[in-house]
């Protein structure tokens, strides 16, 4: 099953299954109880509940709705960086613990939606990666359990600002709308094992990255013991797992998005995340302080 | 004034002013309109509104509530490593960026409360810490216009698992309970300069940290000025502004916390955060997974 999250014809926040004949609005149907795709996953039983919709008719169609990132407001997002062999070769990274930094909210966005290129970045560079959607919540989960523990899998863009990244990566990974995270998570019963999935990214239609999962220095069950040691997950907790070789920066000559250009990743069983590029138009602080007032407020 | 988050002696989370004669209850006053400090720092004038209680009759004592962080839940935690002379030479940093890392916030506790030493760790280390609240948000804040934005300063107690930190800190740094947030914040219109502030840490007693806001490599305006051009800033979020030199992992021979140790951290014109060791106890994740539960749907 395909769970979404998206904005319908009038704007609205909903989220829904991704079928072949159309989208099943679970929004309309649980909203009341169940507010978010999140709201859902938190809930015993959810995806159950969901799929008892899956045979509905269609409620719209693909072409009728906005994508927001598959988990809009994940309680903690963890990334994982030099997590595959070649890309650890081309950053020269020797430490064994996982490498882990954390993306806001904020920061993501949604298929099809623009990837803003920061104004303040010469070099913004794409890593295709696999994100992880935590199902069941826990702490100290034992890597035999673990995939257990998740409730689906889909693909990421993790936007990097490379002038910007240095050994922490904080202030290179948040800037707005540079993680792209769609265009739906499948439930793990149907992928099975994440350590068999094909990962491919294109640039502008170019290949640019093609790797195996098999090929992660910490698999995913690995992944999830290892943050669940220091760190309580909890249900739309995402863990997005690293990136495989053939990134832009560590190109000759180097090769980084400008706005126009289309980005892509391609998991097998997954889907395939469509982008465009484009350059950021800083707002007024006016605006941004309004709306944000109207969220917190809303929270 | 001085803001703080409680529970009340039946428990119930509210927030208020710690007056010289009590606290004044303003969750139970302005609650249902803004149910957190959050909410009140993000409405307009909200510590305006505070201010029109803080002459009210207290409804209670110090010895009455259970001090919470300061801000429970911020939207964003970014922390500063590597900020004051000493702790770069200490550490032998070089980057002239601000080091920049992210706590969540489940890894906060407030003033009096345990400190929990991770079961995992050895190497449990105190960092006494000027903290900054966000009070007005935005985007690209200009240096010159960044203490504007503030609402207040508080003290806070970084507690950093050294054996687990790295390069970029996120392991290190959010087991639960580590960071001690409190007691309450000072609003900005009482401190004036925040870079003359004395800052001390003492581990049962005995001073083991002792500088000067003055010697920040990074002063606040500048951290909000940086931090703002890639992330957006809102109301209630907290800048960790970085530890001065004598942390225990550089003392000869090291000096680690332990459950009965007291760390204190007191900051001029703030006052005094206190907090004692305790070792961790693992719960059951099945415990775990229904108190979640309950948070996401509540959230």
């Amino acid at each position: 099953m395909k769970l979404l999250s998206f904005r319908n014809a009038r704007g609205h926040r909903s989220y829904g299954i991704r079928t072949e004949r159309g989208i099943v609005d679970l929004g309309s149907r649980l909203g009341e109880r169940y507010p978010s795709l999140r709201a859902l996953l938190a809930a015993p039983g959810g995806i159950e509940l969901a799929r008892q919709h899956e045979q509905a008719a269609p409620d719209c169609q693909e072409s009728q709705i906005s994508f927001l990132p598959v988990i809009e407001h994940p309680n903690k997002i963890f990334c994982v960086g030099m997590n595959y062999a070649a890309k650890r070769q081309e950053f020269n990274e020797t430490n064994p613990a996982p490498t882990l930094f954390v993306r806001f909210p904020d920061s993501q966005t949604g298929h099809r939606r623009p990837v803003i290129k920061p104004a303040h970045s010469r070099e913004f560079d794409y890593e295709g990666e696999l994100a992880v959607v935590i199902g069941t919540g826990g702490r100290g989960i034992r890597r035999e359990d673990a995939l257990q523990h998740v409730a689906g899998y889909a693909c990421y863009m993790d936007g990097s600002a490379r002038d910007w990244q240095h050994t922490w990566f904080t202030a290179g990974k948040n800037w707005r709308e540079t993680g792209a995270f769609g265009p739906w998570m499948v439930t793990s019963d149907e992928i099975g094992d994440p350590q068999q999935l094909q990962l491919r990214t294109f640039l502008n239609g170019m290949q640019v990255q093609d790797d195996t999962t098999a090929n992660m220095i910490h698999p995913v069950a690995a992944l999830i013991e290892y943050i669940s040691t220091f760190s309580a997950l909890s249900p739309g907790d995402v863990i997005i797992t690293g990136s495989p070789g053939g990134v832009g920066k560590k190109r000759v000559p180097p090769l980084f998005m400008k706005a126009g250009d289309t980005i892509e990743v391609e998991i097998s069983g997954i889907g395939r995340l469509f982008n465009v590029i484009a350059d950021e138009v800083i707002e007024p602080i006016e605006d941004l302080q309004v709306s944000e007032a109207v969220e917190a407020a809303a929270a």
